[in-house]
C-alpha cells in the first residue's frame, strides 16, 4: 500500500521573536532541533524505512530532515531540495513583527494577508534583497516564475504540480518517501490531497514536528491521514500552532 | 580557474575505540562534529560558495558535510551521494580492535593490510552482515560490483572512474564543489590528480576536518594542493593520523 510521510519543521529562531519569515532562511532553534530530534526517533522506533526524500531549498527544512534521518540512521538516501516546497513568500511582510505589524496596519487586515485563500499581502520590490531573484540559490530559475509575494492560493499553485509531477508518481511506485517542508506547503499539500475547500483550508493546523502519515489505495487515492505520536502532544502541538495564528502568541 | 575542496570526515565513534570501520556505518563521535564544525566556519569566513557537493553513503562523511554546510548557509545546494566514494572496505577485518588484531596476526601482516597497495585483507562471505550486499542502501548496485574486501589499488578502481566520469566535467565547466569522504577514499583520488606512485601513497596522511583545496587549469591539470587553515594545527593532525597508521594510536 503506498504511503507517505510528512513534516514540518520545528520551531525557528523567528518562531521565537514572532515574526514573519517567508523565504528568509532562518535555522532552527535549539527547540527545533529537539523538535526534529523526537521526530526521528519516533518513526525510527516505529521501524520506518525511507527510500528517498523531498525538501525545500529552506535551512530549517533541510536541517530538520538531516536530523530525522540520522537519529533513524538513514542518512545515505537521496534527498531532491525543491524550491517548490518553500514556505509561502510573505511578501513585504517578510522579517516583520507580527504584533507590530498588527499594530501598523490593524488585526483585521493583518489576519487576512495571514488567512485569507486568495489575498496576498504586499509584495517586495525586485531590487529588494527579499526577493528571491536576488538570492543565487534561485539563480537556475526565470525571474517571472519567483513570487513577489504570496497567498495560500499561489502556494498551492507550486506545490500542487510539482507534486502530480515528481512526488507522485514514486509514491505510486511503492517508494517510501518522507517530505519536509512548512506550515503552508504542507498544508497547500494537505488541501489537494484530502480536497479541502478555499474557505476551511485556513483551519488546519499542522504540528511542527510530528510525523504526519498518508496512507493511499492504489490509484492514490487517501485512504487515510494520521498523525504518528502521543495523541495529547499532537493536540497541545496543533493548539500552539492555532493560538499563533490568532496572533496569542 | 577550476577549483575543488575536498574534506576527509572527523573522528568518529569508532576511531576513538581503535577499531577498523570501512564500510561499517559508524556516526561521528562528537569531537568529530566540532571538526566538522570548525572546517565549516573557516570556509565560511574564507568566502567559500559552493554550487553541490558529493559525499559517500557513510554516515560519518554525510554528517560531516551536513554540519559543514549548515555553519555556511549552504545546506540549500544539491548533494549527491555514492557509494564510490565510500571509504575501502575493509572485509573481515571490519569490527575488530586494530590492537588485538595485531597481537593474533602479527604486527607486520596487519601493516601490510593496512599500508600495501595492492594486498587485500582477508575477506568477508556473502552471508556476512558487512557483505554490503546485506544492506538495502545497496540494493540497486549489481552484487558483482560489492566489494568481499579491498586493497587501497580496489579503492582507486572504483574511486577515479567515478571523478572522471561525474565530478571531474563538473569541476571542469566552472562548478564550485564540494567532496565529503574517507581517509583511503580522497587518497585514492589525490594518487590519480597528483600522480603519486603505488609505493608512495601510503605515505600521504590527509588530515581529518581541514579543508584541502585543489586549483586546476583550464585543461584540469593540478595547479596546486594546499590545506586551508592555521599550518600547525594542520600540521598536528596529519602527525595524528600518522600516529594512528603506525599503530600508536
Amino acid at each position: 500500500m503506498p504511503t507517505l510521510v510528512c513534516i514540518r519543521h520545528g520551531q525557528s529562531q523567528w518562531n521565537l521573536e514572532n515574526r514573519f519569515t517567508g523565504w528568509i532562511d532562518q535555522d532552527l532553534s535549539p527547540t527545533g532541533e529537539v523538535e526534529a530530534s523526537n521526530a526521528g526517533s519516533l518513526l525510527h522506533k516505529e521501524g520506518f524505512e525511507f527510500d528517498a526524500a523531498f525538501t525545500s531549498v529552506l535551512t530549517r527544512a533541510i536541517h530538520t530532515l538531516d536530523i530525522v534521518l540520522n537519529c533513524m540512521g538513514q542518512s545515505w538516501i537521496g534527498v531532491t531540495k525543491a524550491w517548490q516546497l518553500n514556505e509561502r513568500h510573505y511578501g513585504a511582510l517578510q522579517g516583520l513583527n507580527k504584533a507590530e505589524t498588527a499594530e501598523a496596519h490593524g488585526a483585521e487586515q493583518v489576519h487576512i494577508w495571514r488567512r485569507s485563500y486568495d489575498t496576498p499581502p504586499p509584495a517586495v520590490s525586485r531590487d529588494d534583497p527579499n526577493w528571491p531573484g536576488n538570492d543565487r540559490r534561485y539563480a537556475a530559475i526565470p525571474a517571472n516564475q519567483l513570487p513577489l509575494a504570496e497567498c495560500l492560493k499561489d502556494t498551492v499553485d507550486r506545490v500542487v504540480p510539482y507534486w502530480t509531477e515528481h512526488i507522485k508518481p514514486l509514491v505510486a511506485a511503492g517508494r517510501r518517501l518522507i517530505i519536509a517542508a512548512h506550515g503552508n506547503s504542507l498544508r497547500a499539500l494537505v488541501k489537494h490531497l484530502d480536497n479541502i475547500g478555499d474557505d476551511d483550508i485556513s483551519g488546519l493546523n499542522i504540528p511542527t514536528g510530528v510525523p504526519m502519515i498518508y496512507d493511499f489505495a492504489q490509484d492514490m487515492t487517501v485512504k487515510s491521514r494520521r498523525y504518528l505520536g502521543d495523541a495529547e502532544a499532537i493536540e497541545a502541538a496543533a493548539a500552539a500552532v492555532a493560538a499563533q495564528a490568532s496572533g496569542k502568541s
